[in-house]
C-alpha cells in the first residue's frame, strides 16, 4: 500500500490555504467521534491543555530534539518538538503574520531578510509573499527539523523551494558574526530566553548591539518573537525582551495577539533607529501593493490596535528594569511554553 | 474546630484586591507541590483544560444546578457551575471590567442600572464603583447561587450589602416585563444563547425590541456578554448576538479581550440609539472622576483598541446575517463553554 | 512510500510470541520518551485509565461500530472498539487462555467448537492449538471487525487462515438456532449483558436452555466470559451470569484472573451436565499431550487456584439470586467496560 | 461553623466496617455528579490512573513528605503521600488482611509483634484483632504521618489507643538493633526497595540475617509486603525480595492478591525456619478461635489459593537470582508505585 497524499484545503473567509498535508489512509474514518486519544501538553506544572488526537502522523529525531507531527481534531496538524507544541495548522498564520508583516510593512522597501531560527518554514513563507523581497536567509541550528518540516509541511513547500531562499544550518549568532552581508530586516524566530537555554545568548543587549545592529542596513528593522504576553505571563520574558531591546534601538514597538492553540496571548517586539510609523491607511496600501495573496489576520487598523496594550501590560512594560546580559541573567523558573530549544 | 477565615490579599500592580476568601485550615501546607489533584474542564469534546487543584472549598446545590468553589493553583478560587467554570479569582476582573465600565463610561450620567443574571456579585461590585450610580437591580433566577456567592465570595461582600443594590430572584424577562421603572443601563450577564437553553429567550430580536429597549431611559445603553470571540469560536454566538442587536439599536459596538482562564478571547456588545463615542482621553477623565478605586484592565486607549478587531473577526461581524428570533433559531451544537444555564 | 510491515517478536519467559503487526515507519524514533500522546479510557464516570500512545495505527468503521488499532507504550498494540479497549497485545493471552483452555482441557476429547463472537481471532487462535480439534466455527455479527482484525492482527493470521476454521457473519443466537450440527464446546466471547444491549439475549436462561444446551454434544461444555470479577465489580454481571447458568447446567465452575490492561480481575464461567473435574496433574498431562506450543498463563495448579475465589466473591456467588430472563432484566447502570456492543 | 464529624458506615457482605471519617460540610451535595475534579496518579511515565475527586479533606506536611487525605468517589477516602496513593478506604482491607493474618494464623501462638513502618495504623488494627496478641510495637520514622493518621483515620482509632500498642518513632533498623526484646512476628510494612531509597536497607540479606532473624523468637515468622506482583511488574522487586529472603530463611511462601486501587496485583512474602503449613481447615478454625470480628477477604481456602501462582510468576520466582545486598544493588528505574519513602 503506497503513501496516499491528499491535500487538505482550508477555506477561511474565502481564502484558500494549502497547509500541512497528511499521509492519509482509511480516509473515511477520519471523522469518527472517538475522542479517547489525546495530546496532552503540560503548559506548566499547574496547567494542562489537551487536544483530541486523530493520529500521530510522523515522528523523527535529531541530535538535539524529538519531532512529531500530530493530527488533532481541533487544531489540525500540530508540530511538536520535545513534547512542546510549536505550531498548529489552524492558527499558525496568526503567529507568522504578526512576526513578519509589521516590520516589512513599516520598512520603506525591504529587499533582504535574515531569519534566526524558523526552520519550520512558515516564517519564510510569509516573507516570500512580499514582492519587494529578493533574498531571504533562514539560519536554523537543527538540520533534522528543517528536513522534517520541508518533507511533511507541504504548505511550506513553495517557500522551501523558492529561489530567493537560502537555508543555512548553523547557530544564528555565529552565522551573523561571520557573514559580511547586511540585511534590511532581521527576524528572531527562536525559543524564549531561558537561563542556561540554547537561545539565551540571542536575546542579550550585547548580542543586539554588537551582532544584530551592525548587520542591519540603514532603515533596517529588527523584530523578534517575545514570548507569552498574557495578563499573568507577560513578565516571564516579554517585558524583559522589550526592555533589553530599548537599550539598543531608538524606536521600539511591542504588540500582541491571542493565539488559541498557545492558550495565551503572544508578544512580539520590533525595533529600529528610524521611526516605526504605523499609519493604518498606509499599511493597508502597502499590503495591497506589496503582498501576493491575502493576509488573514492583519490589516492596518488591527495592527495599530495590537500595539495598544491593556493597562496592566503597558504599565509592566514601562516599569520593567531587567536587561538580558551575558553576566546577569534573571532566572526563569518553571516557564511552561518556553523551554524547548526549538521554539518555546 | 471553628471556621478560620483568612483574607487573601492580592497585590497586582500595587493595587490591593480583596477577592474570594477561603475557609483555610492547615494553612502552612497550602503551598506544597503536590500536583496530583486536578480540575478538568471539558471545553469541547476535542479540547480539555486542566488546573491543578488545592482544595474543593465549598459545594452546594440548587434546584437548577450544582455549584462549587475550588481552590486552584493557577487561577486561585474558581467558581464552577454544573461542571463549567464561570469565574476565576485571578482574572474575573477582566471579564467584569469589560462588561461594565465601557457602557457606564460612555453614558453621560448613569444613575440606574439593571443586571440580568450576575448572581455571582462581581458585576454589581464593578457597578458600585461608579459614583454616579444610585440604584442597581440584580435579577437572577437562582436563589442558591446568589446565597452561595454572597456567603463565600467575600470580595463581593461590600457589593452584596450595598444599600444601592436590590436583589430580585426571578427570570429577567418576566421581571423587566412587570416592572415600571426604567434604567440608564441594562446589562446582560447570562449564559450564551443555546437553542433550547434557558437564556435563549433573552437574546432574541423581539426581546431586545419589546422588553429591553422600552425599559431604557433616553440615552440609555444596553450591554451584554456575547460569548467566545476567538479566531475559531467567534461565529458560535458572538456574530449572531451582534447582528441581532444591530436590528434593534442604531449604534452598536463589539469589543473583545483575552481572558486566560476561559482559554479564549471573549466578546461583549454594547448598543444605544445615541452615538457611542469613545474618545480615549474623555474615557480616562471619566474614570478619574467617576470611579472609586482603580481599574486593572481598562483605560481609554486600551478600550478603543479592544473595539478594533482583527481582520477575520471584523469581516465575520460584517457578513453575519443570522438573527435570534423566537421562531428561527440557529442550532448551536456541542458548544463547550456555553451550555451551563448560569453563565456559559 | 509503501507499507513497511515488520513483525514484532515478543519474548516472554523464553516463549516467542508473534502477535499484532504494525505498519511501522520511522522505526528508530519509536522509542522516544515523548509521553504527550495518551489513550484515555473512561472506565466509569469516576475512573479513568490512560496509556501513553506511540501511534494510532489503523482506523476503520463498520455499520455497527468504530474500530482502531493503537500502539501504546505500556500495553503494545491495543484494539479499541467504540472507544472501549477490547484487547491489548501484551496481556490478551491471559484472557484468551483462561477462556479457552479450561473447558477444552476438562473435556475428554473435544473435536468441535462454536465461538459466539470472537471476531478478533485470538480466541480461535487458542482453540487451534488443541490437536484434538478438527472444526471451529466463529460466528461474529460484524464483518468489518473480522476483516479489520484479519488484516491487521497478523499474530492471528494462522488462525484466520486455518482450514479448521469457518467464519460466519451472523447473530450467534440466530446461527445456532438454524444450524443442525452440534458441538463439543460452545464459547461465549461477547460483550457483557447490558439491558437493552445487543448481547443481552445471549445470556438468558432460556437462551442457554433452548439454544445452547441442545447444540452441545454429550459431555459438551459451555464456557463464557463473565465480566469484571473484582472485589467491587463482581456483582455487575459476574454473579448473575453464574447464577443464570446454574439454573440450566448441573455442574458450574467460576474462575477469575487479573488482566492488567483491563484494570480489573476478570471472570469466566464454564458449565456442563458432566462433572468438571480439575485435577492439576491431569490438566498438566493433557496440556502436554494436546497443545501445540506453550501456554503462558495456565497450568494445572494455577487453574485450580483460579477457581478458588476469595471470601467476598465466593459469598456473593452463593448469595446471588438474579437470573437473566427475557422478561425480567436487572438494569445495569453505568457499567464501564461493559457497554460496547463488540466485547465489553 | 464547627467541624462536623460524621461516621461513615460501610456494609460489605453484612459486615459493618467503620473506617475513615471525614470532616463533612454541605453533606447533601456530596453525591452530585460533578466529575470535573480528579485525583491523577502517574503510576509510571506511560500509565496514569485517575479517580474522580469529591474533596481534598486534609493536608499536612512533615520534614520528610507531604500527606493528604482525599475523598474520591470510587475508592472513598484515599491517603496520599508525596503524590503517591498509599491506601484507599474501600480496599485497604485486602492489603492489610493479606499482610497480617497469614503469618499470625500460621504461627502456633503469636503473642508479640513488631511492625516496621505501618504508621497509618491499619496494620496494627488487623493485628489487634488477634486475641493471642498482647504486645505490638509499631516503629515508623515519620511522626507527622503517625499523627496525621491517628487524627484523621478514625477507623484506626481503636488500634491507635490500644493498650497493647507501643508507637516508636525511629528508623526500624536502628530500633531493632538497639532493642533486646524478641518477637513472635516481625512485619515489614514499608516502601519498596528502591536503590538509594530510604527503605532499601531494610530488604538486604544482611539485614534479614543479622537484625531481623536474631530478633525472632523460636517459631518466629517474618512477613513483608513485596511490591507489585502482576504479570509485567512482578520482576521489579517481588522476585528479588523473595529470592533474598530465601537466602536467610528455611521456609518461604510468596502470595498475591489483586488490589483494585493499586491498579495491580500485589505481593507478600512470609518466611520462617519452621515449616509454614497452610491447611485450609486449620486456618479457618484458627480464624474462628483467635480473631475478634470477621475477615472480609481471607479464609483458609482462599489463602491457599493465593499462594498458588500462575505459571509466569512461579517460573520467575524460581529463576530469580538477584539478592539485595548492601554492596550490589539492582537499579530499579522509573518504578511507579515504589518511590515514595512512606510506603510505595
Amino acid at each position: 500500500m503506497g503513501e496516499a497524499s491528499v491535500e487538505i484545503v482550508h477555506a477561511i473567509n474565502g481564502f484558500t490555504k494549502n497547509c500541512y498535508v497528511a499521509d492519509m489512509r482509511d480516509v473515511n474514518s477520519e471523522d469518527d467521534n472517538d475522542s479517547s486519544c489525546w495530546y496532552e501538553e503540560i503548559l506548566d506544572e499547574d496547567l494542562k491543555w489537551s487536544f483530541a488526537l486523530n493520529r500521530v502522523l510522523h515522528k523523527g529525531t535529531s541530535e538535539f530534539q524529538d519531532i512529531a507531527l500530530l493530527d488533532t481534531k481541533r487544531f489540525g496538524k500540530v508540530l511538536v518538538i520535545d513534547g512542546k507544541m510549536q505550531s498548529a495548522e489552524v492558527d499558525e498564520f496568526i503567529y507568522h503574520e504578526c512576526l513578519i508583516h509589521p516590520p516589512l510593512l513599516c520598512h520603506p522597501n525591504p529587499k533582504t531578510l535574515f531569519i534566526m531560527g524558523g526552520g519550520e518554514g512558515s516564517t519564510a513563507r510569509e516573507v516570500i509573499k512580499h514582492k519587494t523581497i529578493d533574498k531571504v536567509v533562514m539560519c536554523d541550528i537543527d538540520q533534522e527539523v528543517v528536513d522534517f518540516c520541508r518533507r511533511y509541511l507541504t504548505g511550506n513547500r513553495e517557500a522551501f523551494s523558492s529561489k530567493k531562499l537560502s537555508i543555512v544550518i548553523n547557530d544564528a549568532k555565529a552565522e551573523l558574526e561571520k557573514r559580511n552581508d547586511k540585511f534590511d530586516i532581521i527576524v528572531g524566530d527562536l525559543a524564549d530566553p531561558v537561563e542556561g537555554g540554547p537561545c539565551y545568548q540571542l536575546y542579550t543587549k550585547s548580542f543586539y548591539e554588537n551582532i544584530v545592529k551592525p548587520k542591519l542596513n540603514k532603515n533596517g528593522i529588527f523584530v523578534t518573537q517575545a514570548g507569552p504576553a498574557g495578563i499573568f505571563t507577560h513578565k516571564e520574558v516579554f517585558t524583559s525582551i522589550h526592555n533589553t531591546i530599548k537599550q539598543v534601538f531608538k524606536y521600539v514597538k511591542a504588540y500582541t495577539a491571542h493565539v488559541p492553540s498557545f492558550a495565551d496571548t503572544w508578544g512580539w517586539v520590533m525595533a529600529s533607529d528610524q521611526p516605526l510609523e504605523i499609519d493604518p491607511e498606509e499599511i493597508d496600501k502597502r499590503i495591497e501593493e506589496r503582498i501576493g495573496g491575502e493576509l488573514l489576520y492583519l490589516n492596518g487598523p488591527s495592527f495599530l490596535s495590537s500595539t495598544t496594550l491593556n493597562k496592566t501590560i503597558s504599565t509592566s512594560l514601562l516599569n520593567e528594569t531587567h536587561v538580558y546580559t551575558e553576566v546577569d541573567a534573571r532566572f526563569i523558573h518553571g516557564h511552561g511554553l518556553g523551554v524547548a530549544p526549538y521554539r518555546f
